[in-house]
């Protein structure tokens, strides 16, 4: 398993110069205060968490008599980091957070991911269940529960998906009946599968929340209500007292991430209390899903950019062969096989990639901000880009983590040296939290009209306006700015493409739901990487250097790309495929 | 793991409609006669070796005081085909083969290693030692190896790589000391690693070929020699007797292959003999390479098509949500996935390359009979095509795996469905037998320019008749030979980029190695789907029509990637990167 330097300069560089993280709300949080943070939490990531990755995968969870066993270390890092307040950095002051802003979360967030993916989702999700509670609970239940979550003394999961029911939600059979004289308490009834962290004993309690069913509630998703159901039910002082109702049945033996236990969850009769109103449950757990989708978005360029550590190191001291043109070193059998200009390009590609995915996500984590102070506008924005964040930068970090294991040959077929790990975990980002092609199909049939289309219109206009700035230097506009017009050109085909299959020829419309997808993703990261090559006079040499390098490599290489998903858009819908298997194909 | 049907149907349709089998040497193989052949070995592989495929990769193997374990059922399975003579098919039959063609062992070859590619892998270095052997070998070792290996009753193995040198053969340090008065006979001694299928217990005996050098050889690869060192001393009846004085030290825990032990062997003295003249030994090893690489790209696809039946079947049985239009099951609670467009996009696209891919690597078995019945432009031809077999189908068919594995969702993502197994094994085959990366270099710095490019020129004329035929319906002509037209202007393009950038400007010329062999393995794609579009009149219907549907779909959503790649040609040299991990980036 490769070492792990945590991209500190980098995620300054964007927070702070990129995106002002210190206009508005946070002009306390200079680049100082900011890099104090960062380097705090590196030193952790690097020197506990990144060397318990490999521990977890080889031991993964073993559930025992109903408790999952960790894989050594683990609990003691927990604990540790837990005690440090990094998994709270953005709840309420006045719920034990730090009232500091999301995009300090993500920031700090690539880095506990990258470290350890399989450690880190422990907190993810508790993150999200802070959310939703702090967004739709009760007074008693912020006042009992928020506290508990922000720095994951307790830790919180989601249960959506049942054996028949994963996408669609409609199907969910689990079940909740009211206690007689319980004061609003019900028991849950049903199997829950593919619960992350699902059980555990890092925290001393978990909160689950469930989307069931109350009584006569009306078919399909309009039916579904929120449940919180602990673990350990909670005693008169809030401490987490008897064990109640549930349990984890059985833990997946999953390609990756055996470090977190996905489990099926059996609630037989389990004890429970509604999380917001009835039949509102599936508006309540989106509350989640949002900023969890951004943090899958996260996890997949967070994994590449691990994996690009360990190939550039390994390109560095692996020797092999000779530079094109004269040795590099003339005084050694063969030169390091970073000369080669294949690898070099394999190499870059995930560069290009990884640092234009940190500032996408980090801008998508100061619409978090924004959404949060009130910014209707930035809201829009943040639902419309979304599904690309989980979308794109999943599907992207896959193939970054499968180029880079590339660049080891066959060294990175073999289980210890780390790459076939980073790959295995990062698979997993395609599919949780709405698999990829649910991601494309909230994208172009709910989100792109949403409103008039409102968001997708004030969008293109700042991209264009970045892209026609007059004023910029011929390099900037050769390099950056060009490209940049051309794919918001495809981009704009595609939508009125996609305009005209309209609501006459839906199949054709959602045959072209990923490759836009992967169009809109692509335009997004060349206007980040335009406002990154902007914002790189303020880089010192080399680091100037190399970023507009990186951002070259993507614009002349990964962008043009818009144009052969526009051509997939137009080739119109998808032939028709039998539905019995007995029919001859 | 998924049931696998062996595609016999289609396999006919490629090597009898196709490609005419039977015209030339094999005039005897009527459509028959190769259902016969074809039905019998896909009964084997669907009831025999297909189920061992989930056991190999859950058992692996063992080494256990210098024998390895192979996993339950492999020994019995192996003695089975062996005895079918499914290993020997286009051997000579004065060594015990069928002397059937090289096209008809890929056929069968494909069905072996969809089944159970571990498995298979054990067969197939074998051949490659059976072809070193036959091509290199003196009268008296063909006469005591061939038949051996013919059936596999020993097996064989390639031994090139050591732990300081992989691709650059020119740093192999094992050596050869002659043994002093033994008629020819050698001691080695060094260690090779990831050595597939280097100890086991499946055949009586196993070959090594060993790569190493002469005392005062001179540096470099033209210094090497071939040996072959047999685990067990052929005793004077050729039966094997002593053990060798090498053995295999570890085995490798890998992502993948598990029921194949990938070995690190020690050679302390081990007994050997020279194969071929001394200090010839690349040559004859590339004897054994050329074929190798083919069926590692035949390995690519056939784990595309495997993954593929696997996401098909899900796709049929598992419902969630609605089709777009009016439901296709109104009476069931939900449609099966196969309805939304965007999972038949995932199916069609794998599809799309799988039946290309299938077309692609049997024309090339072709050439390799039209080569070794002594026709040189078929030869030259063949040297131009490996690497694009090779690298662009294993590189594409990794892509068609993770497809599949996220037609499955949640589901994907669990051992016990067999994709994830599908894609670890997969994965292998875009780094053994030469990285993808090195076969692009192969392409571009070999094979394009050799004997002043005639290969190419002459496979471009081919093409460009075939893309321009006056006299194709209005239907092919639009829907096939129009995009292959296109892509072909593109490869042109990209020819012409290269020549300029020649031997002026090496960095960019190797900058787009990699997208000149996807470039050119697309126009070889869509060249293999115009072909077929041709022959598809003779199927039934509906076979017809998915087959038409199919390649549709390839030639306009998979074939304009041709643009993509041009791009990134034309973008030339890709950046520096710094040597020293000190420097800042």
């Amino acid at each position: 398993m490769p070492e792990y330097t945590a991209p500190v300069a980098d995620l300054l560089f964007v927070l702070c110069d990129v995106l002002q993280i210190d206009r508005g709300d946070f002009d306390s949080l200079d680049r100082t205060a900011c890099a104090a943070i960062l380097t705090e939490v590196a030193r952790l990531a690097e020197a506990r968490l990144a060397p318990l990755n490999r521990t977890g995968d080889l031991q993964g969870c073993r559930l025992e008599n109903g408790v999952v066993r960790s894989p050594e270390g683990f609990p003691e890092a927990f604990a540790e980091v837990c005690a440090g307040g990094w998994y709270g950095l953005d709840c309420a002051p006045e719920h034990g957070g730090q009232g500091l802003p999301h995009m300090l979360h993500c920031a700090v967030g690539e880095i506990l991911s990258a470290a350890n993916m399989a450690f880190h989702i422990h907190a993810g999700l508790t993150h999200g269940a802070y959310g939703a509670i702090a967004a739709h609970g009760s007074e008693a239940q912020k006042a009992l529960y928020l506290p508990k979550l922000a720095n994951c003394r307790w830790t919180g999961t989601m249960n959506l998906t049942e054996p028949q029911c994963g996408t669609d939600l409609g199907l969910i059979r689990t079940r909740a009946e009211a206690i007689p004289d319980s004061a609003g308490r019900f028991r849950l009834y049903g199997t829950k599968i593919f619960i992350s962290a699902g059980e555990h004993e890092l925290a001393e309690n978990i909160l689950h929340l469930v989307l069931a069913r109350l009584p006569f509630a009306p078919e399909g998703v309009r039916g579904l209500s929120l449940f919180i159901a602990p673990k350990r039910l909670p005693a008169a002082d809030g401490s987490p007292g008897a064990r109640n109702a549930l349990r984890a049945a059985r833990i997946e033996a999953k390609m990756g991430l055996h470090g977190n236990a996905t489990c099926e969850m059996v609630y037989d009769g389990a004890e429970a209390e509604l999380l917001g109103a009835p039949h509102q449950g599936l508006a309540a757990m989106f509350t989640m899903m949002n900023e969890e989708r951004i943090s899958v978005g996260l996890q997949g360029y967070a994994q590449a950019d691990r994996a690009l550590q360990g190939a550039l190191a390994f390109a560095r001291s692996r020797t092999q062969g000779r530079a094109p043109g004269a040795p590099a070193r003339p005084d050694a059998a063969a030169d390091p096989i970073l000369v080669h200009p294949d690898v070099r390009r394999m190499l870059l590609d995930i560069r290009g990639f990884t640092e234009g995915a940190r500032a996408l996500t980090l801008w998508g984590a100061q619409l978090v901000d924004s959404a949060r102070a009130g910014d209707a506008a930035a809201a829009a924005r943040l639902s419309l880009v979304t599904p690309v964040i989980k979308g794109f930068l999943s599907d992207k970090g896959v193939d970054c983590c499968l180029a880079a294991q590339q660049v080891l040959g066959g060294a990175g077929y073999i289980e210890e040296m780390g790459l076939s790990q980073i790959l295995r975990d990062a698979r997993v980002t395609t599919i949780y939290e709405g698999t990829n092609g649910v991601q494309a199909l909230d994208l172009v049939a709910r989100k792109l009209g949403a409103n008039g289309g409102a968001a997708m219109l004030a969008l293109l206009d700042e991209m264009n306006r970045l892209a026609n700035e007059p004023d910029a230097t011929e390099a900037l506009d050769e390099i950056f700015l060009a490209p940049l017009r051309r794919a918001l050109e495809d981009l704009q085909s595609a939508l009125l493409r996609l305009q005209a299959f309209g609501a006459g020829d839906p199949e054709a419309a959602l045959s072209g739901a990923s490759d836009f997808l992967h169009l809109f993703g692509h335009v997004c990261l060349g206007y980040m990487w335009a406002r990154m090559a902007r914002a790189a006079a303020s880089l010192p040499e080399p680091a100037r250097r190399a970023k507009l390098d990186a951002g070259r490599h993507y614009m002349s290489r990964q962008l043009p790309a818009t144009a052969l998903h526009l051509a997939r858009i137009e080739a119109g819908a998808v032939a028709a495929l039998p539905l019995d298997a007995g029919a001859a194909e």
